[in-house]
């Protein structure tokens, strides 16, 4: 037999437990500020019916990008490409039972088939944060309150991103009331909005040109370069400012404002690929030059949960992905070194078996992480073991260290070497975990 | 258009903060049992190739119960059914790299098409714990005492269950060494002994009778008796327990009683449907008449590593499936209640919209999980929703409150409230989380 190819499979990664473990601080952070929010952890299916992305998640996601197939039954369903329909399905199951505001969120693996690059993978994990039940724009302003809490729990300081902000409603009267351009038009004009800077400037003009057609090109254009070239709200076009959709973004400005956002700034030029949003949408965007991209998006769907069937209910949510944190995290250098999350090893010497076994058993019964070698190899293959494992203490136990109930305590980041008794052992270990949550704290106060 | 299904997809469920709180509570034993052990957490993708579990998974997984298909790359892979081929892969593919002996953990969703009953469902979340590079049976009672631990740490007593154990190089002397059966026959023998709990005593004699032929079928049936009505290894036939695998059945029964598992039992019928396993067997069982099942096994599998092309390495594991564990915890009356994970609900009384907004923005710098109402409901209507949700304590903020820095604080699970300042608001709540951490580290120690 030929032999199986021990590669992961295209465009996924596996995470070895050096690997997991920045996974698992970056759900941490998550979980902690959303908790801190008053969010509540749900969970959804892998698998859903595909209708409820052909809905309104936009053909790209639907045509190309899901993993679909038809299942032994004969249904056709798809690996959840992403979480909202999932959600509003959720909420619109037990629309009558469930408490508004509904706050929740959850941190789930997801897949599309794209061209797998970097910063985007087939399967990729995020967190998902959504309310339900507020019509108010106060409830955009807490969505992106707590995106923006995420990024500082993190260490980031509003140097390193920017909120960009729009609104749907703004967008469909700056295509028709303001550019003038039809259904059709419109949606020609959102797709090259929302690739204005991924092109050059010249190429954005022709195309504009081309969708106003050649009689009102020139003015459309010359309108459109009157609406980029705002530096805030109040530059904008008359005829836009005017309009009642501004009035959302004003509040949501102030608001922002209150709850000590600084870095939030009014783009014209931001779309959000999905069909599903109807009001406030926007981004988080890296400033570093060399990682130039959306961090993470959101906005209000309120057309969801009432596709189900249900009685329509207002949402706004947002889905920050773990990929593109973890690399703003390293490019600002905003991730801190990990270790294992064993604590002790225990090295066995000889006749110092039955004294390892209990005293691993005894640490284990105190809360510390105990690895105990079990191989009976020599001693410098087992320290060998605990240095390449990156634990932070071993423990060296033999006959004479059972006599005398003092163990010599190695601290491998250091060459300090000390014998302790039992109780100075767990304390030891506990200090080290005290400190480090310390360190995290100090991040998010 | 109709009205899309708020249903979850057949077999599936969705997970409500109710259900997750759960689930969440089980993770996080899991995950603790395992890190005191020294294992560390790794990840896989949910997707592999399907020649991954054709090598060793048995027939019925691969061909009647993976979620199988195509991707758009012309590829044929399946959704993870187990995770014993991904973590064998994992390692085959840092073989050189890793440090042994390697303990891995992980908690992850898999998927299988069975028809749903009570304790299986089609998407079903696992922890996996893994040892890899032990030859000696040490690590088979490692994991077995693991297992065990896990039990106890949910609050379990040896009364509620008991360790099945086999050894799969045992059960091939006991076909054709002592039942003299060929290979054929063996595997059909080993099928009807996994089914022996399942069906009559009529039935099973008659179907080994049919498996061993006219000729043999008389004595055949006696030495299956003499095999059954064993009471403990002792009174085993001769020709078995002298057999060299009942060595390493005496040593690891051995281990687990140093190791402090006393409800382990040697089981001549216990044979675990998957193709892999190579030497010892387990499987814990629920005692309970009325959920007299099997918890979840595990075993010894020392071949899956090389059919990766990377050099053998031995490697023992188990895996306990989250439905199971809930109606074992259910069942013995063990789960714990659970309530919000939000602690504090703010009720903005009118005109305390100011105060309330840094109030709780205070209260989360001091890491107190904080729902703060910004509805502008009537003030019985924001209690509702804090009463609905379940959350622990609610505080009333109006101009009069943000005066005085002194608010009604109401306990909702009694008719307490009193007027707390903003230091004893939190040592309250950090006094209550104390009690709930002392309470479940009770049950581990």
């Amino acid at each position: 037999m030929t032999a199986l190819n021990p590669q992961p499979y295209k465009g996924t990664r596996d995470y070895y437990p050096q690997d997991k473990r920045v996974q698992n601080y970056i759900f941490t952070m998550w979980r902690r500020v959303a908790e801190l929010y008053g969010y509540e952890e749900y969970g959804t299916p892998l698998l859903e019916p595909i209708e409820i992305y052909a809905a309104k998640s936009g053909q790209e996601i639907v045509n190309d990008q899901t993993y679909t197939f038809i299942d032994r039954g004969d249904r056709q369903v798809a690996i959840r490409p992403e979480m909202t329909p999932s959600v509003s399905r959720l909420v619109a199951q037990q629309r009558q039972e469930m408490a508004y505001p509904a706050r929740l969120y959850s941190i789930a693996n997801f897949m599309r088939y794209e061209r797998p690059q970097r910063g985007r993978e087939r399967e990729f994990w995020q967190l998902n944060v959504d309310v339900f039940g507020v019509n108010e724009i106060v409830a955009d302003a807490e969505i992106i309150s707590l995106g923006n809490d995420i990024l500082k729990t993190f260490g980031a300081d509003e140097s390193m991103y920017t909120i960009k902000i729009n609104n749907r409603k703004l967008i469909q009267q700056m295509m028709s009331g303001y550019l003038g351009l039809d259904t059709v038009q419109s949606e020609l004009m959102v797709k090259l909005f929302d690739k204005k800077n991924k092109i050059e400037a010249t190429a954005f003009r022709d195309q504009a040109l081309e969708i106003f057609g050649s009689a009102a090109g020139q003015t459309g254009v010359a309108k459109i370069a009157a609406l980029l070239s705002a530096k805030n709200i109040n530059e904008l076009p008359a005829q836009i400012l005017e309009c009642e959709a501004m009035s959302e973004i004003r509040v949501l400005f102030s608001v922002l404002k209150k709850n000590g956002v600084t870095n939030a700034v009014f783009d014209s030029t931001l779309m959000r690929g999905l069909d599903y949003y109807t009001g406030t949408v926007f981004e988080f965007f890296d400033s570093d030059p060399e990682n130039n991209r959306s961090l993470f998006g959101g906005g209000r769907y309120d057309g969801l949960v009432g596709l189900f069937g249900a009685d329509p209910i207002s949402a706004v949510g947002f889905a920050p992905g773990l990929t593109t944190t973890e690399l703003f995290l390293t490019s600002h250098k905003l991730l801190p070194v990990f270790h294992s999350t064993t604590e002790v090893y225990i090295v066995v010497l000889e006749g110092g078996e039955d004294a390892a076994a209990k005293l691993t058993k005894q640490l284990r019964a105190e809360g510390v992480k105990t690895e105990h070698d079990i191989t009976a190899r020599k001693t410098d293959k087992q320290i060998k073991t605990a240095l390449k494992k990156d634990i932070p203490f071993i423990i060296f136990v033999g006959p004479e260290e059972a006599d005398s109930e003092l163990y010599p305590f190695k601290v491998t980041a250091s060459t300090e070497e000390k014998k302790l008794s039992f109780e100075r052992i767990v304390s030891t270990v506990k200090d080290r975990r005290i400190k480090r949550d310390d360190e995290i704290d100090d991040l998010f106060a």
